[in-house]
């Protein structure tokens, strides 16, 4: 048996926050943690977090047992109805290439196919050439190289002066 | 003031999937009426809903009174908090180029600033030329084009077989 644990949390957004750190240069992170715990922890949640854990005697050279950890939600398609969206996929980079993506990949499928989600969506970097591999090894597919979807985006003033235009 | 009247969906799945047809090439569409309902019309809804409705005396050709919708739903950034998805924004031909879908997307600025969130994302077809100038016109930049984030899906099959995986 592995001496892998995933499971969900849903009661430590610092687990949460601590994780993500690792991932972002901190002067992009504009979240604070009363968000995260407000978002993640309240009745209605925004988001889900998984967290892969290792035992004591397995931990991180600087002592964390948590090694990787996924967020992720609930979207819809007009087309297909629920699908589960893959936020963030992390894994410390010491504990990489051992299959602890693939399964808290794995989880984060289950969870949304008992949910009732029929497709499971996330964005890559197209630079980032191993995560892309390792998502295609999974039988994912690129939906922009393969139908041309772009993510667009507004924010900041931008946003706000969108929100006033009207007829 | 204008004839045109933005407003809430929030108890009628017909005219949601009536519009959504519009759009939609049939053999496409997995989702029901009962889906819609289900997902959009209860308690916790997945998605919500917008349309833009006009007077009697302006209606299309055809006869309908409801010229436009938007869906959309919240997501959650770990860098930024909440956002706010647009999945679908439509207006009927015969009424484009008459502000109708800047105030359908105004509407949902509106919304999801009102939620708290700080984006507004969606996705457009590289194809679709009219669309992507229509959106940068209002501010919006293209995620894809200047960081290169791809959208990824896995579903069917390959989703099952995913979630199968373990350590």
């Amino acid at each position: 048996m592995s001496p892998l644990v995933i499971r969900r949390r849903a009661a430590d957004a610092r687990r949460e926050t601590e994780l993500a750190e690792y991932e972002k240069v901190s002067d992009q992170i504009k979240i604070t943690q009363r968000d995260l715990e407000q978002d993640g922890f309240s009745k209605n949640p925004f988001f889900h977090g998984i967290i892969a854990e290792v035992p004591e005697h397995l931990k991180s050279k600087d002592g964390h047992p948590k090694i990787g950890y996924s967020l992720y939600f609930c979207t819809y398609s007009s087309w297909k109805g629920r699908a589960v969206y893959m936020e963030d996929l992390y894994v410390r980079p010491e504990f990489r290439g051992k299959g602890i993506g693939k399964a808290l990949m794995a989880k984060v499928a289950q969870l949304g196919l008992a949910a009732g989600c029929t497709q499971l969506n996330f964005t890559v970097l197209d630079w980032n050439k191993s995560s892309l591999d390792f998502y295609l090894k999974q039988g994912c597919w690129d939906v922009t190289s393969d139908l041309g979807y772009h993510c667009m985006r507004c924010e900041g003033d931008a946003l706000q002066h969108l929100a006033q235009g009207d007829l």
